[in-house]
């Protein structure tokens, strides 16, 4: 998975078999996902796909960073707050669509989709692994840095460790998504937010 | 999977099933669980554990009920900050050995292993999701009256929701086995039940 040693790569191919493996999971799911047909698709032969990602597991985490790399960033718009829950709120909507991916429309199964799949992807090869903690890595360093300011401007308590706050938030919808498959709705978002912000002791017990 | 419904089975052999599986599971893994394996060592037909169990995922979900099931309960000693430290020491330290089930004792792999496969078995057959997702439900609940009973005694602020707070707590945990990789040792673990009950605002923006 590594992109930076071994022979130049046909990026042009690349784009192909991405894009059709991201119309294969979108429309069929994981189950969905095979890589014959999308080397088809692509008009690239097999074993050039299987040169590049030697699994499906492999195929599926390039199109979801793939998918990752094209969010809208964390805006800071000086309210952590309302930052926060924006910041939950588009995380929540880009889990909603990839957990979707390829059941109907109307389905209300709680089920995790893609979501779970990628994670257990994840969890099989070490590198597939790597390639997801970097992606999280990443992502997070933004909302690091709208946390850090705002306690640089005396929002948040001197102190506060941002990523022990992140991992609240973010830890908590993706629980929601991942485990109990309780609703993630906005409401509960902003509610989520007040919380990790405001803390659950009484006032005559906060430190 | 419903067991309240159907022909009256051998609880004997369905014991020897789910030991023979929990064995297979914790020695080799999630990919070394064989359903053919599983019914020579419990010495059943394989017709009798597919009737039961119809894949190995249906398996793998009811050797993890049967693992949680036989867990130490949620204890209340009346500080809460030390009783939720304690609970969730207690599942980092199941994560954990579910986590590294069938790998090498020395291995430093973040892999959240066979947590993400069940994770992933749940999402994939609905039936296998509401097992999973009535186990939480159950779990949760001696711990929301953990949370409940700290209320009234005014140590947490009234009007704490139980569930929002133990999603922050269980879904950091969660989150970091399942997603970042990054570790949950006892010193995390009191950190993050510390910010939840303090929370982030500094003093003079508290609520």
């Amino acid at each position: 998975m590594d992109t930076s040693r071994g022979r130049p790569r046909d990026s042009d191919a690349d784009r192909r078999i991405l894009q059709a493996a991201r119309q294969a999971l979108l429309t069929a799911g994981y189950a969905g996902l095979a890589i014959d047909e999308v080397a088809r698709h692509a008009g690239v032969a097999k074993t050039t796909l299987y040169r590049r990602w030697p699994t499906k597991d492999h195929l599926a985490i390039a199109v979801y960073a793939d998918m990752l790399d094209q969010e809208v960033p964390v805006t800071d718009t000086g309210d952590v707050r309302a930052d926060l829950s924006a910041y939950l709120k588009q995380i929540a909507g880009a889990l909603d669509s990839v957990r979707r991916a390829g059941r109907p429309a109307h389905d209300t199964d709680p089920s995790a989709g893609i979501v779970a799949e990628l994670v257990a992807a994840a969890a099989r090869h070490p590198d597939v692994g790597e390639v997801m903690r970097g992606l999280y890595r990443r992502r997070i360093r933004l909302a690091v840095e709208l946390v850090e300011r705002a306690t640089e401007r005396g929002e948040l308590r001197a102190g506060t460790d941002p990523v022990l706050l992140l991992d609240q938030l973010a830890g908590a919808l993706y629980y929601r998504v991942l485990i109990t498959g309780a609703p993630v709705g906005d409401n509960y978002l902003e509610r989520l937010v007040g919380a990790a912000l405001d803390g659950a002791l009484s006032t005559k017990e906060q430190r």
